[in-house]
């Protein structure tokens, strides 16, 4: 089969591989519409998850089943079908701890384009298919279903770790599309101011569309000092992470309230060290909960995040800027992510 | 001062008391918009709490502060300010447990109109100002914000008991007031599906401008039934109490699934006992959660709920069908709410 | 194999059956330690999960790995196993959100003796193998270790439901092998005082042993009226219900704190309805919450409870009073826990 | 009146002041036997909390009560009081949120010897009585209870804060006194291990009195690797920090198991910020929680650890190695406290 691949380090390409065998639990699915991720972006060309040779990419996919093992229930060929991106091992000690996510060892549930081939083939393996495909709901096309293995369900997770109550007041910082469902999640949450802080027009614009009640730009100088006044000097109850670096923290600890909680989606991908400010921490005893954490995936939270597109209660064409037609366009879609001009949000390849 | 009072069970009227004492913590307050509630009819006519004598009703009030203790630090006389229709004494033990509601005994929280005097009089005493004061805030208007005192944070009280998640099927029994909230507190904690329960035109109407995605009236045949039918058998993952009887706690037994909770905010007037079918309820070990409490109140609840008017998040000018202007109006207000033509959802009378 | 079995309802005996066939994830166990359980009794006897023919009994088992599925990675012939009395499919969309006892519907996670044949064979079946077995630790007995994979794991779960906090008073009803546990549990989670009610003098005595500071006879009187004078009239934190019946629920309604849970762990066979009482439960409004639920089961559990065994935190043996030696004395071991003398806790048959 | 207190930083002596004046809510305590902390010696001699001049110190208390302001309900002269180190202002919005610590501020709840005057001298101020003060309970010890009003609470608070569940292994950084309550806390959790990090012999020994069941000394190499042989690779599931140095946060995140809390009581009294590491942390996704809190206090926090005492289940007279006699010796403790000779743990004054 054919698959757009990082070949090394720095070097990405088409490459010809073997179809991939299923185990009795597992399934072989078709992409339908993939999309690619800034972390593809990271992976193949800063090298974040480390030296892979010849691994297809990508891990966003909407795809139709080709086939099944002897001991899949759910799911027959011809299913059209959810992948989440964060595919685990269900059975395993820490997914009966409620972290499937690092089911086998710390963010291993993370398997496409990490582990193993992704997405951007002919064909997908998806391990334990009951457990981790989620049917296409009716009337979810596919397009606005893509935003779910990944987008949705990270933001949305950043926006449950911080255990958002009604009324609180909510920072989030990037304003990518990760960002663009942490301030979509903390909206659904109740929230009742979030300000959003990111540089892009177009991403601003889209957060007040999510929720946004204020937007800060990078650029309007420190943030800690504007947060604060624009809080009376209280500070948020709640910091959600999907964007900035390292030093983002030491912000989000200083803004946040004492009780409150900085949540992180965000992959740190430099530095040898987060640093939190000792005082302002209130020097180890304010109750200032650092937390963060990959999205769990899996079939369950595939299903409740595809309900909220059926119901209407979520639209995420918003964030679907690009829509590239055709398999070979993958390797377009993937660099428009790399380039990122001001009008990409998210783009889309519908493969047919 | 005047007042507009339950003189005994079956009977009110207006009548003259002396203006309230303060201690050096409390306030008095001069109300300025003012609504009856379901529980002014209950406890008037039915006598729901028990006798009471020449008792001014009354607890949903905007007001302005008259005068304050010595002790209180943040209210003087002049601000506008949210008076909580539960005004707990925060200090004691089940304070210091989480439940204000129930400071000093079960529902001792709910002081007015139960233990004290209410709101429709000239002039209302509230117990420990700083804490269950709350100042108006700015842009926020008194018709909307005497929803807060006892609609909002009671329904939304409901679904904070459900402890809802993303994408949660949510069944909310009774849409009154008190049952839209609900409505609106499940649509902003991120359910995807919200099938309400109701039978008044109107209620259904505005059941669906909360959020509700589904309606059932009580004239549609048995409700196990058709909600089961609605979920393909799978039934919902939360109920909200928030009408019906106890029989309703059957029902939602019934229709919510292994790990749902079961959440009620409508007061019981009525029966010995609330019955729990045994098989359904997982012959006691089906993680089917039954619980219900009144809401907490006091300042911080409704400074949050207060912030969701504030920042457009919440709607309550939707639940005012009828407006009266003048003190005296109150009587009127509050026949319309025993009397319930089809056409109300919520009087509010505008003092001054 | 050779097995013993509910023959149908009231009927019991030795019967032959073919050896169990595994799934490739599936696993083949000889025990080697099994115990029989009141809920035994209730299922031959009483007929309490309806009518089985020709079932294998049992569902407390140490054993041996006999044989594996390819796909079990973490288990090999010969290995000294503790098998949990729930055995979940840990995959399913239940257990994702956390219910893996109720995994492909309600209270499913229960098989052995249930939906399959049980331990008291000469084979068993596990299913989904690397998650439902646990390696018995090193320096714990198969002996001790039997009270795991129910007894230890039902009552502790009692006391997780419960959400006990340091220094609470909890009211414990029953103290058959769960109650006990659930009294262990109960002092392991920091409780201050635990009334324990049950009427046999041995089952008091261990009761004191595994940290009850009270003890109340179901012959003193009024429950309620006992516990409310012995709390000086403020009643208990936490009620676990580990024996009595649907009755109980309204006594502990009664006796619980508002913000009090009630948290039920015993098998409601009879009765259509389980009573709360209107006004006690706070009409609705009292935050008394009333939940129950199965054991989680599987292999984290097993693990979990096996090393509070291993390092001396709890001690099992005291609740072992009767053990017999051979695959044949199972019978025996059964009809005593039908007759339950009064110096019977629990049982347990050695068969190697 | 008389007291001991910090003249200026790195200065202490017998000071007179007046006897402070209480508000209608406030109480007078004449205390009867009080305790030195660690953090006494940091304020005074290290100046941790900033120039203080004349201020008295002393935050651990049993005592009589002299005299109560007319709104105290539940105290009067003569009763035998707890006074718990953290006195909130129980009605401000943060206690309402569930933070009375930081009631007015961060870490505001903490008055005495650090917005106010403290315990050691003839009498104190205790504010909000009925909210702060508690009983001392019949049969409880003064010197057993004195350990209360923060070596526990704040132990036990590090143990809350690490949602410790059955079978835990837990490790706790630092076994003076605070540590060794937090090692308490963890056992009366159901930890199964607890690995107790500490030098002196006294405190190890002490450690394993309370529940350790593994000891590790400073100077036994690098805890880190430590931790992970002794845990066969797989770290902890939680850790609570009652010693080390910032450092010791950065040891924490690399022993702790994905999905596990780093839980601190330890106040941090040196340094820019706490660094941790990327990698370890999972990158940011690795869903290890890093929290910390100053111990609620307050009267029913006091109320439930007395009970603790009362009914046998923590003995803290183990904490207790020097008892002086005569108010006169609160010098001589606190300069024990200062010097912690080998054979120190903690020194009680009894006044009376």
């Amino acid at each position: 089969m054919k698959g757009f691949a990082m070949l090394e380090i720095g070097k990405t390409g088409w490459i010809e591989k073997d179809i991939p065998e299923i185990s009795p639990v597992d399934a072989l699915v078709k992409p339908i519409c993939v999309a690619p991720c800034t972390s593809d972006i990271h992976t193949a060309f800063k090298g974040a998850i480390g030296q892979r040779k010849n691994m297809i990419l990508g891990h966003e996919c909407v795809g139709e089943v080709y086939k099944v093992g002897k001991l899949v229930k759910d799911f027959k060929p011809g299913d059209k079908v959810i992948v989440p991106a964060i595919t685990p091992d269900w059975g395993t000690v820490p997914s009966q701890e409620g972290y499937p996510m690092h089911s086998s060892g710390m963010l291993s549930g993370w398997k496409f384009s990490n582990y193993k081939d992704g997405v951007f083939a002919e064909y997908c393996h998806v391990n334990e298919a009951d457990a981790n495909l989620c049917h296409l709901p009716e009337g979810v096309d596919p397009i606005s279903a893509v935003m779910l293995p990944d987008m949705v369900v990270t933001g949305f997770h950043g926006a449950e770790l911080a255990k958002i109550e009604f009324g609180d007041t909510v920072l989030v910082v990037g304003i990518g599309p990760v960002g663009l469902m942490a301030v979509a999640g903390a909206n659904l949450r109740g929230a009742s101011r979030i300000i959003a802080v990111g540089s892009r027009e177009l991403c601003q614009k889209t957060a007040k569309e999510y929720g946004a009640t204020d937007i800060l730009s990078y650029k309007d100088g420190d943030l800690v000092e504007n947060v604060m006044n624009m809080t009376c000097g209280r500070g948020v109850d709640r910091v959600i992470i999907a964007g900035g670096d390292n030093n983002t923290f030491a912000q989000a600890v200083k803004v946040v309230k004492p009780g409150g909680i900085v949540s992180n989606v965000n992959y740190l991908g430099e530095g040898e060290t987060v640093n939190i400010p000792r005082v302002e921490w209130g020097v180890g005893m304010g109750h200032k909960t650092i937390t963060g954490g990959l999205t769990p995936g899996g079939r369950m939270k595939m299903e409740k995040m595809a309900r909220l597109i059926a119901s209407g209660k979520l639209d995420t064409k918003k964030l679907v800027t690009h829509v590239f037609h055709g398999f070979d366009k993958i390797e377009d879609a993937l660099m428009l992510m790399k380039d990122k001009p001001k009008d990409v949000i998210k783009p889309v390849v519908v493969i047919e």
